[in-house]
């Protein structure tokens, strides 16, 4: 017997979004997908809806008949702050408010590094630290922590805020190495998230079980994830492609990279 | 010799506005007061600019020519999500727009209790505790000292974020017996934020010496502000007029009191 | 108008009890006074009961028609195993229960320095250190704080569990010109403990205004007490009768002093 | 050359006491059994011992030529405070009398969850968090833990005070998925409590390596004690026979599960 | 009756040395006072002895029947690391050593900000943060401190390590609005180590009662010092002859302020 | 393509020296090694250089056209303080010089601990927590380790301070079967150290996988080490030879071992 009757994917068009959709069918009997843009090969289980995070009451709708909602919806880089409070901002209180008006009573929101990209390597940040984000995009993301943690403590609606890191195929370069969440990681991650006994909320640190170890991800410990996979099968074609930064720049010493070195997406060019 | 030659006051018109004006003299040549309602009996030293905190173009205009900002504008209180995103998110990102585009290093925000509201008087919080906003007001108030730590870490502006409690002429009711933050408290922390030698991102909470002593301000030591006005002259008035909350009720041990009961904004009557 | 309709006061025969007597008439129109031993001197407000602590039938009796206890009977030293269990731990619980039977929702509890007596005056701990008692009496307080602690978060009853430090009428010895607590600082306390908006759970330190500051007390802040005596004005006369301790000694190093040094009570002479 | 001459061990009769006894033989030349039934099939190197921990004399003259104490005995779920005071209080006080007066070093106690079952899966305590009992049996560990912390400060007595969480054969429902201690595991602590170079006091989490981690053991790092066994092989079977939890419930989202749900003991039915 | 037979003051002909002379005669028959310098006008209590730190065995004659030492000695700002190392390296080792040999049991040393200059106003260290020194002068003070730890941990002598920030008459400069120690509450630091029932070995920050307030001073509380001295009234006169600094500077961000902007001493010009 | 082009290894004729030598070839393409006395069998890639680090001109020679420096050299226990003095304080003084003044931007020293050898077994101390050195070696340890953190602050030097524990072939007593750190685990915390993508000033426990775990090693975690070895395999040899020590003596207690014992090495006989 599965843990869900229907739940719904967001951003399932998107490259996490593609990559959740084989494995979500496993806790879930329907699985509803959308994105602003179609959607392909469906599989028997998944029902798709195209439809856009910003409509209020499209989303309402979207979520009705659902028990839980994995929300990968939204722009996934950086952005103007316009498209990035239509799309991420409101877009994400709708959401919410699609769970809250329909007694949906957990969430997984995909989070992100970028909530603290300005912390660095050295820090050892956990779960409860401030914020420092490092981009409107960081900015947004911190909002909707916030927003869920609201909605935890006044609705009893659940969120497991996991903040990515660097999830791709593979480690594309020296700073992956220590940020990368393989797919299978990301994807365990979030069934976790919606079978754990309890989440609450959560604030957690979606990276793989690589050599370097930046955070502290223990206060998550309750969701019961395990990362698998490591960055080390790479290092050797990363190394070999990718020079040594230098450890004193920006770039290199904050958890978010090159986010962090990154202008005002609002400077005309 | 005053430290500013014109300093910016947003929400002029309102409450804490209009007190603020009062003493902003002492530290700038000009204050430039606005809001988007008319203000009323300048001073010599005040030129007065209505306009919409929503307008981005507006505020660059406004913010131009200026030292320092102390914002005060905005919705203060619960409001739906659409008045809230406008007033409060929107406005804000145009004023640290305004400062980043203009070359201001400076800002006072007039942040909230109702940032941490979920928080108990028992658990005496400090700058570093997360976040836990009591409503879609506190959680605009979160976005914004999110905001305001990304224009520090990435652009050098520095802002003093300061969490008012309950200010008002006198403490109205017995919650107000702790949370109280005299007018002239609040005036003193706003310009020891705008004269402190040193402010980077600092969080702060603004309360009176009042004797029910529920959080910890110590990390905002280094702006050099210490209360000194306290409830406790008003302890008999207030106690003769409202009755002893229950201490279980949500109201009454948490810090963002009623705000935590209030239901949702949106939710049509 | 007073905040209670009736209270009761144990162990008011004792030293603290009589000195409480004195003052708990203007929180309360009724205070119910009990000892194992005749009290004197009845004040019009005050009724008084003589019994036994350890008769539970008496305590439930003893408890109806209550709407809050100051709890400070029992034996207030070091005593037998057998002693310090019928007096302290089942007179304690005996007083608990009668609280939760008949719906009294406010308890202040004479807790001790000797709860926490083996930490040294460098530790500066505060109210959530382990507990590390230096005495049967001090392993008992910890029991009454452990089960006053049950009855909170189970039965919601509220504690203030008040660790003393040395209340006398005087500092007697070069160790209470740091532990002392002035009688009228004592009564204080208890008085703000009663009249706090919210107490919850909560372990305060009551040590006067001395120069002296080896406990950090912060955590019990929302009970808004502030010591006003000190222990300056004695200084000269204690250090002219008594000759500095060796700083390295248990009794000078620890919190609980010469109770550190004690032997066990169940030792035959 | 074995660690130990002879070691007591109290509770043999019972569920965990039977298991420990297959494996103390390998820690010292003599296992001394006792409860207060009889115990069967003794090994060659056990010698039985019948009698009430409650009778002081009876376990001081248990205690002697013993050189460490594994103290399993006492009610083990919750019970009325007369027989919890009896048992597990006055009980393991004799215990500790025993050992001071017989000159043992070094004691196992199995302490218990119900300790501190208050506590929530998203606190992650650790050894040093405040004890927050459920149950008047969770007081009397607390107890308990108080008094040998009192033995080690001023009589050099060594405890390890193990909080069992849920040690059965199987994991029976969903909490014990994450709260299971398996038998083995269980009996691999108390002989590293008995071998470690160095126990002093020490407080553990005894939990198995199951994939929800709700609690942090670091502190007890140098006791030597790893976790072998894991939850996950009996999840498929729990999961088929025992519906989810609502998340939100006192059980679900304690430690202490059920027993924060348990009414009071004394209450007549 | 004094406290102290005799006491020894080093560095008595600097700066410090020189006002410390004034109020040691309240602590001690006799104030043996030393420099490598000839000292002036001594009061009937003080006897000289012109010596030189760096020479072991005059300083082991100098330590010679004294009860307590106040080391004030070695060069006082930042120096080539030959200079540092004999006179703050080699010769407070000899003043260790001197006591050591000599029994004596309590010291006083004259710490520094510079120990931990690189952190920041905002950081709000306290005595248990990790070291920054800002100077090779710096790193000389922390090597004191953990040589006197030593002595603390294995011979048993106390130390209280006092921070001084900038003590002068005057608050000279901006940064000294925060940072100054006036010569009255240095000295009564000094005396307060001298006297305190316990100092075991603690490191305490010697800063006035200034409106900024940087650092947590709390854990050396039971040294028993309250400031008393504010640079308040010297503000107008700092803020109309010195600029406000750019706050974003090493010098205004750090606590160790334009030491931390020096270049290295063993730099040839 | 190896890291580094030229890496200097001090202390190579000593025995960790010796073990390092084996492997430091992987990272750089030429390894200059350095001693007091001849150094022995060298690999094509090595280069030895005879001289003594308390010759600063020879030192500033030596670290010419060098990347990174291994610095392992000095006295490896306890001596007398002019010795201590000349090869671990003055030694270590000249390599960072010649670090500084060659434009050389890591290092990797060999820390011990014993800087930090009074802490206990159960304090589980992490590098954040104050130093408490056992010996003048282990003061002088600390002296490094704080210098090393101003050439960070101050100079941009990255040094990773790896505080050993007892690195030897095999563990040779009881207490290394918690100490021990094997050659193999050593010589991958050195090449971690150089390859790590920052290190910024990084204080790290050199310990390998053994069953006790002392202390807390997280805050070293973004160097990217993971130890390999365990002392397991030795156990049953170590037991049988070494008798168990008295569990409250000092030696046993504390993370110094036998060194907390030791006298002052400047007694004379």
């Amino acid at each position: 017997m599965k843990r869900y009757h229907r739940i719904l994917l967001t951003g399932a068009a998107g490259r996490l979004g593609r990559e959740l959709r084989k494995s979500l069918g496993t806790v879930a009997e329907t699985v509803r997908i959308t994105d602003c843009e179609a959607m392909e090969d469906l599989r028997p289980h998944e029902e798709a809806v195209v439809c856009d995070l910003g409509e209020r009451q499209a989303i309402l709708d979207l979520t009705r008949d659902v028990d839980a909602i994995v929300h990968f919806g939204g722009i996934a880089c950086e952005g103007t702050f316009d498209a990035i409070l239509r799309s991420n901002i409101i877009g994400s209180y709708n959401v919410y408010e699609g769970a809250r008006q329909n007694g949906i009573s957990r969430i997984v929101f995909a989070s992100s590094v970028h909530a603290i990209g300005f912390w660095g390597l050295e820090d050892h940040i956990d779960a409860d630290s401030p914020v420092r984000p490092d981009s409107l995009y960081g900015v947004a993301k911190t909002y909707v922590e916030s927003l869920s943690r609201l909605y935890w403590d006044k609705f009893g609606i659940e969120s497991l805020c996991l903040r990515i890191f660097s999830s791709f195929e593979e480690p594309a370069d020296r700073r992956m190495l220590w940020s990368w969440l393989s797919y299978d990681d990301c994807a365990d991650y979030v069934r976790q998230g919606l079978l754990a006994p309890r989440v609450g909320h959560t604030i957690a640190f979606g990276i793989s079980k690589n050599a370097v170890r930046p955070v502290d991800n223990s206060k998550a410990g309750h969701i019961g994830w395990t990362p698998r996979d490591s960055s080390e099968p790479y290092r050797r074609a990363v190394e070999n492609t990718c020079p040594p930064p230098d450890p004193n720049s920006v770039g290199a010493r904050t958890l978010g990279g090159w986010f962090c070195e990154l202008g005002h997406p609002d400077d005309t060019p």
